[in-house]
């Protein structure tokens, strides 16, 4: 099931970034959930391109709910999600169709499909299928606020430029993940924004294009979910994770860092403390055995450069196989990260909720 | 399915570290092929503990066929490997059950077990239990290999010590990845590989115990394998990398690296060479959208320091809850990168046979 | 994953009968199959209600594929198929609302989502979800004749009157297989149409409403499809053919028969014949330890009556509990037999597809 | 995933009948479950082959947990159940291997795996198999049972003998499945049971086999239980009856006579009655649209006599492909439809169990 992930609260994506519409089913919500539109329609905003620093394709992202939804409430059945294409500008592509796009998936949809693929924007590999993950993921993070757990993310590196970390308090973290959350260019040290803001636009007159690293947390997740293996939390992320286009690494807590330290340095020793068993550090960000033990979780994704750069590049036309030398018009991002949060943020919500469900199942049997 | 994974090549783990046995079933194997036992038994050596860079657990780990195998093939039925578990010293467990290890998974396995857990070496969440998964991933590997494709991983870092990287050429490669198959203490520049050996002996007399990186690579990888999202090979790979427990960080090619440059630094221009289309560099690990571009795959895998050390930590009762200071007794490893390296490759295995069988059964949909 | 099914052709269904689209997404399907939309348009004209013998609401049931379609060829991502619901005669449902239809889903709807259920024309329940159903199904049916293997159903029973059976013939079994799909009204015996149409005429004017049971046929399925227990080629079918509303019992060749005689008497002997190795009887309906054997599959499927009647029924309100008379308003259908036989050979192809598709993924892990 | 069936409470089913050891993994068991091995003993023996009336292979069918239990409770991690095979007269199968026995799998068999299939006894299509099947089933069942879920089976009909039916009277009805779940020969009217017992010994006499049909009760599900279209009631127990070898046909209700009947004889009305809604009759078994609605769930399977047969019968060698007489020796049964009824009756438990969870999983969204 190529499309689909998720054993109880189940999505399937579909589009592409020039046809009629791009989508989502979402299967396995409960009846009688009061959606929150104006939630759903303000991540969908976040993610949106807005100003220099992104894109000048401007789509609406208007959603239209066309099943499981009445009168305010969910119904219990599959719940669409469509959005329809509209800032369609084919043409750009049409010309350029047959010069491999450096880093894009140009030559392996061609490989995969062998040529049948829609090619404008990117087809189905378009970021602009993101923006149904979105519409879901803000249907799962709603219900999680409802169960007190928050999810957010800041952008820890913009290239060069590096903000400041997450805090190990879960009391001030909720507080930080909710000014994120809040925030339309995420980050924890304000002082560093307008930097950063200045280097995509910088890059961007530069006809390049930057990528960075984002730091993400989940405060409040019950202890006890998630399993030994195939369903650590860990996995079961990172499958969403990957799933993200540009993201190419995805660590747990100290993660990489792991390498550096002897054992003795590094392990979480258990305190009690405020009538809680807890970790005196977090190093291993909240996860052990891939179950939780009630600390947060943090983990960071880089998000690389977008391959859509105005700058010359060195390629070659998949027909004639000549070198050519390519500069990609139409409209691009110099950078993505501050977008791609919120589908990062996204995707963790969809998959914790899912977790959460089945560890539910699991304890019913002895209801 | 929490200990089930794959869609077509399917696995199923079971087992803990002292009960009866430990063992997997295969699904999905084809009939007729003929098993090279001695190919499975090298691995698992290659997995098990020695020297004195290890734990003094030594089992035999001799697996056991009892379905799915007949006159020296396979049936294409269910494939049942046990492996009894010999060593058992319960006792070593017992005394200290209630001391909550640091970074283990004891208390995350209360958490979700209630105290019903079989808490002796870890149970269910034991390295152990990577005996069978390396069984399995010998299977997948020998398939692999008869297509052609070859899968290696070597020590790219211990703690402070560095091993050189593969190289970037497809030929070059695939003997190095062979080689690393071959050896017991897999480097690639040989002149680490003491130096390696003698700080994992030093770290286990300072009683602690290190981690370090994997790189690992896959050659002859077909084009056009994998899916834009939720099946990408990233997606896929990386939720079998983190259902190995050590693992904290997953990367593909340049990774986190990403992070620190221009979009066109790291774009990787495609070239027409040796009448094949290529890229010239390879920061994006042979994938992109997801895809499989015929360059080798390359990835990066963190393992953290063992959590068991014999040097004292703070820590609590899980009963009493009051403080205690705990030295793990009992028999463990200063270091499992070595050992690790099977289990990842394993994993990887599992991971691209289920992918390629995937792609053959769309593709037949036209035949 | 409730609303999705099929492992390498995989449906999801959605919508609601009187809300705003209906619809499917498929995901699986190669790329470059040219889609014959008019054989997709007669399988959904064949399903459709027309004349005195179904209900009055005439919807066009023009599909809209929105997604994995370009320029004539599936592009090999998601296709997505909407149908927009266009005679919503919602006012029909909101006086009688809380009046339990007898036999309708009305109250387990109520039970399962609490009042959150769009009730309007049995919502997410209505045999109008059948209609994306179908148009997958046609395009699964497309895929099977291009490999020659051919699908269809007759009424062979109409309440009290009968059809004849199919043949034991391949070579004429799949002329009259054809015949059937050619047919508006499916029945091998061409002097019984007649009098089934009348009688349902009968029926309706009457207020009632009748049922019957379908045949199907499946020829040229290869040998070696399905497995041994829980892919067997009746447990996929079945799963399929049980989630067609009205649909009570399903039996494979003799069925229910067997029950009636001595092993000696229904075991199907093999003999060599045509160069093939066959059986010469076909009880079995094709299929040994869930596996076809290459004879014809068939299976007979019950309609039940359709509870909508105009006839006054005893029933109750649930909100006041009391006892009440109900005559259903509204257009409903006085059998859905001949229109259900589509849907019944959609959900044959759909699953027929899905296994030959599995078992190619096993054979190319020998390729 | 062929052999694994499940969404919360998963089995995977291994084995072969002359194999070393035949089994079940069971995954998504809740830890701390005390389990009654007694009540799955009882059940194991039941399904066992005794008597004039069974087979003469006598197995101990001993069950060993290896994983997943531990000091008397289940751990919450994979329960791996092993059936060591003890009575294997292999050689009985050696000499006739190349003929085609009627009816059974050996064709399809050898079409599937091309001769690498273990042969003996049925290989994985054997009967034995249902072992394993029963162990999951029995500890589905204890649980139900703890949730006041009671399913059980009787002989509703043995070739030309018939039982009465289950009454239409829930607490009644509890009483009738506790009786038959304590009986050896299942059937409600004592009257029949020595004449049925006497015929499939006089059956066995003439060299032949019988069959028949169960009829299957479960009283006390919670309503609400089922989805819509693929995860219907009806849908997800039919996938695993015709997962048991001989089922050839399942009907819930009225099952194949609805085609007999006017809607209006049919239809069940809604009644309220000790301060519940009931419905009068119960034709459509407890299930409407898919999903449970508090009556008892009623269903009929027919068991086809046994394929293997002392008489003469004409079949062919697939090797030399001439005609030949085949009299099956070894041991095999008259009739296995008393023995089948526990298999039924486990994968029924198994089937609703899962159910149950997923209805959980899905109401845990809104706690």
């Amino acid at each position: 099931m190529k499309n689909t992930f998720g054993n109880q609260f189940t999505i399937t994506l579909f589009g592409e970034s020039h046809g009629e519409a791009i989508g989502a089913v979402i299967d396995g919500l409960a009846s009688g959930i009061p959606l929150d539109l104006s939630f759903i329609e303000d991540m969908m905003q976040k993610r949106k391109a807005k100003g220099n620093i992104s894109t000048q394709r401007h789509e609406s992202d208007k959603i239209q709910i066309v099943s499981g939804y009445f009168n305010g409430y969910t119904t219990g059945t599959p719940l669409t999600i469509l959005i329809k294409n509209e800032q369609n500008h084919s043409k750009d592509y049409e010309k350029t169709k047959d010069i491999l796009r450096p880093s894009h998936a140009d030559y392996t949809a061609e490989l995969k499909y062998g040529g049948y693929q829609d090619y404008r924007g990117g087809g189905h590999f378009s970021g602009r299928i993101t923006a149904p993950l979105v519409a879901c993921g803000a249907i799962a993070m709603q219900i999680l606020n409802q169960k007190g757990i928050f999810i957010g993310s800041h952008i820890k590196q913009l290239h060069h430029l590096f903000d400041i970390s997450f805090v190990n308090d879960e009391k001030l973290l909720e507080q930080q993940i909710k000014k994120m959350n809040e925030s339309d260019f995420a980050v924890l040290d304000s002082s560093i924004k307008q930097k950063m803001i200045a280097h995509i636009e910088e890059t961007a007159k530069q006809k390049d294009s930057i990528g960075g690293v984002l730091e993400s947390a989940i405060v409040n997740i019950p202890p006890g979910i998630g399993e030994p293996f195939f369903d650590s939390i860990e996995s079961r992320l990172s499958h969403l994770l990957f799933s993200v286009p540009a993201v190419k690494g995805v660590e747990f807590g100290l993660g990489f860092d792991f390498a550096n330290h002897y054992g003795s340095e590094i392990n979480d020793e258990f305190i009690y403390k405020d009538n809680k068993i807890k970790t005196r550090t977090n190093f291993n960000a909240g996860i052990n055995g891939g179950i939780s033990n009630g600390m947060p979780i943090l983990l960071k994704t880089v998000i690389k450069p977008t391959p859509s750069i105005f700058k010359e590049q060195n390629t070659i036309n998949k027909k004639t196989l000549e070198n050519t030398v390519l500069s990609i018009q139409g409209r691009h991002d110099p950078a993505i990260i501050h977008r791609a949060r919120i589908v990062v943020d996204s995707v963790l919500a969809i998959g914790i909720l899912d977790l959460v469900m089945e560890h539910e199942a699991t304890l019913s049997m002895k209801k």
